[in-house]
């Protein structure tokens, strides 16, 4: 087992009803600024929930931080908050939200002269405006980890920085706010979901037994909870096992002397920024094709991911480990969610752009560099 | 799912060598008291290493504090922190020398007249001088959550308490300081372990299939490094692995939202206090008495705890639940631990009076209070 610091002072609200514990979670004075998506949550009534909680607090409300959140419209909202100067932001919305807030608050406090820096050089983040969140859709993890990802519409970006001052103070999940969200948002979170865990779970010998049941078990109960999520959208137990199971994917848990590679997501991001998938359709997309392009490495990794998650019997772990993955593949496919490039009309004008931008020259993907240009080519070519 | 708040700030720093980087845990400034038990820690070098991490720095001692610590002796180190005022508290040993730390640490800043109100009266614990460990023993999950047992000889009394202000503000768990054991300490903690998740797992349905996994894993991974542990008290990886299970078993994950009943523990502490039991072997004799005199109660969870975790395959819930828990009797004796009373020499003389204690008049035990006088004496007799 190798050494680790395991530190997450993130405060967890989970329940029906729990958005009516704001006034008590948030710092006693000042203003706040609520940031938000598009209309979903005046739709299904978070809106009105928060705002309620809210009667009486000086409020500033940033709406319009779309999915995938683009610097343009933080930097927008950056601009407000330096006029408005608000003591705490409060992100209500899912992952994209919150991560757009979580960038918010680390460019405000930002020491050096472009916040840009902090996607593109890595500059370290020390400080932020503190936060917290009312989370309506689980799937990125984002609520109890200091990570973000945004995207640069006009470059095609899509850059991630991670730091423990963006923690959210406290994160309310109330799994009833993710009853009305469409099918579509529930299929990319579960897709979301599993990805996170292999992220760590598949991607070197973690050493570590407890870790590797606690990460089968996330993948156990959304496999089992998403097969009948779809057919019973506002079943409250299926919910709140899909939301704690998607918290417990990424907050570092399971990861904590885990090796993690991203490369899948990387070349998910990709896909986003030139052909518009989801961020979930995109690794349904690509992730299974990381796996069995690497299948000799993550031999034994895969067999037991199979056996014990799928329950597959094959005696030959090669054979094993790829039945997983062709499980992997159905289960999503029977979510709705498409697997092939093609399925979502886009065709392999991009390829070599794409790997020539995380894996050209000397740029590399995957936990040990092994992912260059020809490599993630052929990745793409298995994804059509 | 039942509604739950989950906030655990502690800071784990875990692994080979960690001692080292306790000068940046602690506070820049400030005394620190440094509290310790018999002499282990002078034996293993523990002692030797955390005084050389803290070289420079101002330092009083507290050494002394025993296996099930005791309020006079925490109070005469409560009076030398009142002379020497300290800033810090760290604990260096296992879970009794940081309980007893955590109720000094209490009793500093307590408001009302006596400090004993903490125990008895459970006078709410609202603040603290802060503290931090060097955990050399796992077993009782203390270094990552907010609960302390203090024993009061000259009255038998062995009584907890709980607040958020005494959770470390750092734990140090480093697995080669748990090499130097006694086989005895050892395997008390792997049944302390156990029983800690049995607690919640296995208190009442806790509707939440991942926490159930979760204390599943942690289950397996005691279990199956609690088998070799004797053998190799040396092994990095087991000792790693039991450490590391030990605090997940107790750190507030596993019962977010599960009951708790620590009627198997209360029972334990009267034997332990009555017939001088080590608290393992106290929870090894009564633990697997309750679940047989619950096995109607607990049908389903004790079968689902057989199959999971020891593979029986007994069609018959009532059947594999009571196999479940003989499995469990069978492993803590292959550690050495004695399971009867009458091993360790203690008859029926303190029946009643244990019984009345905590059952008599209108004191109950259990998830239910459907312990009460008669039923105590039933599960003493069934452990003799």
């Amino acid at each position: 087992m190798r050494n680790f610091v395991f530190h997450n002072p993130v405060k967890l609200v989970f329940g029906k009803g729990t958005i009516a514990q704001l006034p008590g979670l948030l710092p006693a004075g000042g203003r706040i600024m609520m940031t938000w998506g598009g209309g979903s949550i005046k739709a299904n009534g978070v809106y009105d929930q928060v705002r309620a909680a809210l009667q009486g607090r000086d409020i500033v409300e940033f709406p319009g931080i779309e999915p995938n959140p683009r610097y343009a419209t933080l930097m927008k909202a950056v601009a407000v908050a330096r006029a408005e100067k608000p003591a705490f932001l409060l992100s209500v919305g899912g992952g994209s939200v919150l991560d757009g807030t979580k960038f918010i608050a680390a460019a405000l406090m930002f020491a050096g002269p472009d916040p840009w820096d902090i996607l593109e050089k890595g500059t370290a983040v020390t400080t932020a405006v503190p936060l917290g969140c009312v989370l309506t859709l689980p799937a990125t993890g984002s609520e109890m980890n200091g990570n973000a990802v945004i995207s640069r519409a006009e470059t095609r970006q899509k850059l991630g920085f991670s730091s423990e001052a963006v923690m959210p103070r406290f994160s309310i999940l109330d799994p009833e706010t993710t009853y009305t969200l469409r099918p579509r948002q529930t299929a990319n979170g579960i897709v979301d979901t599993m990805a996170h865990v292999f992220e760590q779970y598949l991607t070197r010998d973690m050493h570590n037994p407890l870790n590797e049941g606690i990460a089968e078990a996330v993948l156990r109960v959304t496999i089992e909870n998403g097969r009948s999520v779809l057919a019973r959208p506002r079943d409250y137990e299926v919910r709140a096992n899909l939301m704690w199971s998607a918290t417990l994917a990424l907050n570092g848990l399971i990861g904590v002397n885990a090796s993690h590679d991203w490369a899948s997501h990387n070349i998910g991001h990709e896909l986003t920024a030139f052909h518009g998938l989801d961020h979930g359709q995109s690794l349904a997309v690509v992730f299974p094709n990381v796996l069995r392009f690497k299948r000799d490495a993550k031999r034994t990794m895969l067999a037991r991911y199979a056996r014990r998650v799928w329950g597959v019997t094959d005696p030959d772990d090669g054979d094993a480990g790829l039945a997983g993955v062709d499980r992997t593949v159905e289960f999503w496919r029977s979510l709705g969610v498409k697997t092939r490039l093609s399925e979502y009309g886009a065709g392999d004008e991009h390829f070599a752009e794409i790997a020539d931008r995380l894996g050209g020259g000397d740029r590399r993907q995957g936990e040990n560099g092994d992912l260059g240009f020809a490599e993630i080519q052929e990745i793409l070519r298995m994804s059509r």
